[in-house]
């Protein structure tokens, strides 16, 4: 986590990076603060226009970093003005310092914005326990205040400045109307490592134009937040800062939407999700020292939790994802995880694919599995795993990365 | 699991392997049947004078294997007279195939040894999904039920028969009184990878010349579990053939002793438990790649089984084993590990040591913490882990690995 040295681009990396279009309402400036690392962008400032609406979700760790405890507090208010975020330090388990660390962090960002500490939204990553110089802020975030932009680029710098052991930057757009208005959905993510199904990745900021209340926008973030970042694990370890934030500037000027059933807002829903989905699959394939991007769906499980479950066993197994780093079609390590998920199944009742190659069913080996077949869909940078339980008509689908070599020399090399 | 490849000795395997003595009533032979080796034994025949009572505890897998299931139904009759285990073949999830296979090694057995069908026990591990053929116990086991041995070089083969990735085999002895009757209790345990708290290694046999009931061996073996092979993972994986099974002879002639809380058993109980604990350490001493044996100790949660979890936690998290594997005293990641076990904690009052060496205090970094004591505690082969959470009495100690490329190289490295 704390490694700045060069790690070559994840294989797993888009081939292409869309460029952002503005969102009305919203400037953004990137600063160079030196909280950890030198010569490159370690903070975000984010400019938001009057009325914009927050919402939020969080780890689910027992013990939450400083910076989301403010937030989870800030979020009481709703309103929002300003979004801080550093990368290079955490700012987590910095005891009372820490908390005053992120209160003096609002007030510079509030004089800089020219609102109340409560209306400023702070995140921060990077490593754990060390004590976060707040006085580092002050005057960058005055001077970003001056500068913001809404511009591709300014975008593009966002995404970079929030990263740490990410080896690309993650960013997505989407474009879909309320009613007749056209609204804009953006979202910026980092994660790698510390990745876990309890949550989001480390850090995801998502903005939108659209004028909704609070209330509306926080049920809309918590039903995607469910079909996306909580469907992705890399290597189950929860992250103590886990922050998503959505923020609704309202400048898009789209006829009020009250509740959150209303049938108007399908279709940003399936946008936002979509949105949501497309940054959790980015961080699985920005994994740390991933190799392949899994995806694994189960079906005929007792219900969708059960199958939830299921899936994310499977997906955490060392054995599984060494496996798929290994390129072998293991499939009896498939049924060792689906085992040890402690929900229903039928070993007798089991059966598992490789891509498109059955492997396993009713209990045994497919008779008509051909290994060449299977080791060619193992070759393939993606990969996917199935298993039908059998059951009942429950499912789920979740998304990781293989476990290489690579993940151990970036957290655990012998240091010299 | 299914490499036989010549990997080294682990660093953490114990200097001197104890001679067993003689158990009356246990006679021991191994054989070669080239399941899926060649060029070694993978065949233990081990034969039980009549009398011999059983108990035994196993995997709590969903999709356990075909001798699990065997086992748990011989348990029922109680009466054992031969156990027979092969390495390199689980015969997990091979269905009818599977069941059938385990009927027919019984018959193969019952007949060598003169007994019941549901007198034999069987116990498989390796490779999962392939069928196992039976017909490689024919002969095989006849011929060792005629030389059958006692002595130490039999148990120290026995020992040796059912390695599978293991790099050295585990055995312990003990020497216990009964009221005034000397018993020994001997134990022969195999694993390395896929250990995981739910049960045991993947196997374990101990054997007692014990006189002892069913329900007082099987009272004895569930408390012993718990203290043990419960409390030890290497990485988080169950396996679908855990299998720890205590067969008790009653040739040492012992007084009856018929109730589990007679405080006569008071020794023969911290003797096993002791040689539980003493096997449960030699498979994460021989967890795969290993190359620090951790202790986790975890004091003032709400209670003892909240401590479990806590330490377990901690002892499977990739991250907390990576930054051990690179000698680095990075608690930040146990306040993760704590955090994201779901139990009550609280940040503010956590405290965290490394060996003797207090890191953090009161929710954040010791004052006094010196780098360079922490360093050389994780220089060291053994490093003990210890949180106290601060808010009750509640404590717990579990034992595992670090997690070191070697790791990924077993169980993962590209097929070429």
């Amino acid at each position: 986590m704390s490694s700045s040295k060069a790690t070559p681009v994840s294989p797993l990396a888009p081939a292409i990076y869309p460029d952002l279009p503005a969102v009305r309402g919203v400037g953004l400036a990137t600063a160079q603060a030196c909280i950890r690392y030198s010569g490159r962008t370690d903070v975000l400032y984010v400019a938001l226009a009057e009325g914009t609406v927050a919402a939020g979700v969080f780890t689910r760790s027992k013990c939450p970093s400083a910076p989301v405890d403010w937030c989870r507090d800030a979020l009481h208010g709703g309103s929002a003005r300003a979004l801080v975020v550093n990368s290079g330090n955490a700012n987590a388990f910095t005891g009372l310092r820490g908390r005053e660390s992120v209160a003096r962090t609002a007030e510079i960002a509030a004089r800089a914005a020219g609102c109340e500490a409560g209306q400023v939204f702070i995140a921060s990553t990077g490593v754990i326990g060390e004590p976060l110089d707040a006085g580092k802020f002050e005057g960058v975030l005055a001077d970003c205040a001056g500068r913001v932009d809404p511009g591709a680029d300014a975008w593009a710098a966002a995404a970079q400045a929030i990263m740490t052991t990410d080896t690309f930057p993650k960013r997505a757009t989407r474009n879909v109307r309320i009613g007749d208005t056209s609204v804009t959905i953006n979202g910026i993510a980092k994660g790698a490592g510390m990745i876990a199904p309890d949550m989001a990745t480390m850090l995801a900021f998502v903005f939108t134009d659209a004028a909704l209340p609070q209330a509306v926008l926080q049920d809309v973030l918590v039903a995607g937040t469910a079909k996306s970042f909580n469907c992705v694990t890399v290597d189950g370890d929860t992250s103590t800062s886990d922050t998503l934030l959505l923020f609704a500037t309202g400048r898009a000027g789209n006829d009020p939407v009250n509740e959150a059933v209303d049938p108007r807002l399908a279709a940003f829903r399936e946008a936002l999700d979509d949105l949501l989905i497309e940054l959790a699959q980015l961080v699985a394939r920005d994994g740390e020292g991933a190799r392949k991007f899994v995806t694994v769906e189960v079906e005929g499980a007792e219900g969708d939790a059960s199958a939830h479950r299921i899936a994310m066993s499977i997906a955490n197994s060392p054995l599984v994802k060494t496996a798929i780093a290994g390129e072998d079609a293991n499939w009896g390590r498939v049924v060792m995880a689906v085992g040890k998920a402690g929900e229903p199944a039928d070993r007798d009742r089991l059966a598992i694919w490789f891509g498109d190659v059955r492997v396993a069913r009713e209990g045994a080996r497919d008779p008509d599995y051909s290994e060449a077949a299977a080791s060619a869909v193992m070759r393939e940078p993606k990969v996917t795993v199935r298993v039908d339980l059998g059951l009942s008509s429950g499912r789920a689908r979740v998304w990781t990365c293989d476990l290489t070599s690579g993940y151990i020399a970036i957290n655990g090399d012998y240091r010299s």
